[in-house]
């Protein structure tokens, strides 16, 4: 293989990713040096941070360079290797590119295991990255407890619907929030979570008010806006609120914060911590044994919204802004 | 004693403590029942948490009833007793009313040990609730490591002046924020902290940029505004904020409250929590040792600022709110 096809930031969006933002282009896949490998990419795994990493605001590791390939989470076979080690054939995961052949010298990358009777699309889209961050963020920072009351937003994505989980099996009492009411359907029915609160047909405040009237002790935070804000209002004396992310602020181009609530947060001794998932990678062996287990038996079910064809990552991406994503989205870059 | 002077809540105030909000009278002591005591008071402490319990807005434990006698923290010997174990003559301490003379069930109180070489006022200044706070607060919270840098504004206050020390015991740079010269200079040359910012003269966030380029660890958190807003604009990555007042906002008739910098605590994955002393109560135990330990060893030095006169509490207590206080605020009731 001498090409490859790849997206590239040509652009910093502003506001909303645009057109011409990111193109795509034929390029030579460069020779490999002594140390890389050459991965043909299977799944690129889209998330709500790449909109972060486009920009240039402040963020948690440095942006995209404008010209560079685009990052992304990936998982692929190794076709040709210079790294002792490493073999063709070998199923790789990690940081990578949008694009269907990368070459790398494995740096935030990791040989992800072969899995019986798990297809490779749930768990590279469950313990890749998404996993670990529901692990984390609802045990480690949300510490929940069992009778407890838990709201999820943005509950059918990728890391909403394994918080959930999680937390039914932790005993909590399990709120999501989610757009419309398939993926609310699907988050009760599917996923046993106690009731779904659907914000585009329903007055969220009103339904936590029915639903949790007594409080909320955990908020799962991944959106910001108003729904954040209704969340907030109603969470009890020492309630912890995880920050996962604030998926409608990104492209929020004037960049104004809701308000901060802090005599509440003194009131109630609220807690609020924010994370992004490699803080905790020394410990990505035990979340991935914790979650694959629940996986094999059953407790953590997950889905995968897969778009076909690396064409088409740049319209799909957008799709997560808008809640047009059902499940984990990921592009098939090449046949699993 | 059959005559008592108290003061009353007579309406809640609006903005500012004003005259009349509170009425000082003379009234007879009741008489006990079985199972009470009652207490000529010698201190009455004066925090900045009075304004809100004068309040109904939200908080953490019931307002004052207006027409009831206005709560506060105090210390006081036994004059009478109808309960066992309690005899004439013991120290007891706790949360009580602004009178000479109270009549309690021992609710909210406990005996006050007389500790040699240790003067009440400071004893009862230090080892009541603002060490506690400061104790709780900056180790269980802010979790400080040697070599980190604290930031502790209202520093020559009560719980201010003991953070610092504790900082500094802890191996932390220590950077005060106080008003004024002498209280400045007080926290630097007799506490051992290593800078302090004068809001009332100098650009605080200039001077921080100046004293810890490095960036703020922890921001041990009293006053709010904009204050507030300057040092948490200079967190640093896994920042802490124990959130244990905020005190320029208690007379604040708009509410409006300070942003939320929510995008900013995801990014640097800084933590917030609200905390109120009484939440560590099953504690004090742990705390009192290790304060009175610093105390005796010469660590921990603690100023009183203590004003005669009960008739004085009114006037005395809206100090806290300008500044006007250099120490831990202290009414003198009765002799000690």
């Amino acid at each position: 293989m001498t090409e490859r096809n790849v997206w590239r930031l040509a652009k910093r969006p502003v506001g909303d990713i645009a057109d011409g933002d990111l193109v795509y282009a034929a390029e030579a896949v460069p020779a490999l040096e002594e140390g890389q490998f050459a991965l043909r990419v299977i799944y690129l795994s889209l998330d709500p941070t790449n909109r972060i990493w486009m920009s240039d605001q402040e963020q948690y590791m440095p942006p995209v360079v404008v010209g560079a390939a685009m990052r992304g989470g990936v998982c692929g076979r190794v076709i040709e290797s210079r790294r002792d080690g490493v073999a063709v054939g070998d199923l790789y995961a990690g940081l990578g590119e949008w694009a269907d052949v990368m070459v790398t010298d494995g740096t935030g990358m990791g040989q992800l295991p072969e899995i019986p009777g798990v297809p490779l699309a749930a768990a590279f889209g469950t313990l890749g990255l998404v996993g670990p961050t529901a692990y984390f963020g609802l045990l480690d920072i949300g510490q929940p407890k069992a009778g407890e009351t838990l709201v999820v937003g943005a509950a059918a994505g990728g890391v909403g619907q394994i918080v959930g989980q999680i937390g039914k099996i932790m005993g909590c009492k399990v709120i999501g929030i989610a757009g419309g009411k398939a993926k609310c359907d699907y988050v009760v029915n599917e996923l046993g979570f106690d009731a779904c609160i659907d914000y585009k047909s329903q007055d969220v405040g009103a339904e936590l008010d029915r639903l949790a009237p007594e409080g909320v002790d955990i908020n799962f935070e991944q959106v910001g806006g108003d729904i954040m804000v209704q969340v907030l209002k109603r969470m009890k004396l020492f309630g912890r609120m995880p920050l996962c992310g604030l998926i409608s602020q990104y492209n929020d181009v004037d960049g104004a914060d809701e308000p901060g609530f802090w005599t509440m947060m003194l009131m109630r001794r609220l807690s609020v911590r924010g994370f992004i998932v490699t803080d905790f990678a020394a410990r990505f062996g035990e979340s991935g044994q914790a979650l694959l287990g629940w996986m094999l038996e059953g407790k953590l079910k997950t889905r995968q919204d897969i778009r076909p064809g690396l064409a088409n990552a740049a319209s799909a991406v957008k799709e997560l802004y808008s809640g047009g994503n059902f499940g984990k989205l990921l592009v098939e870059v090449t046949p699993p």
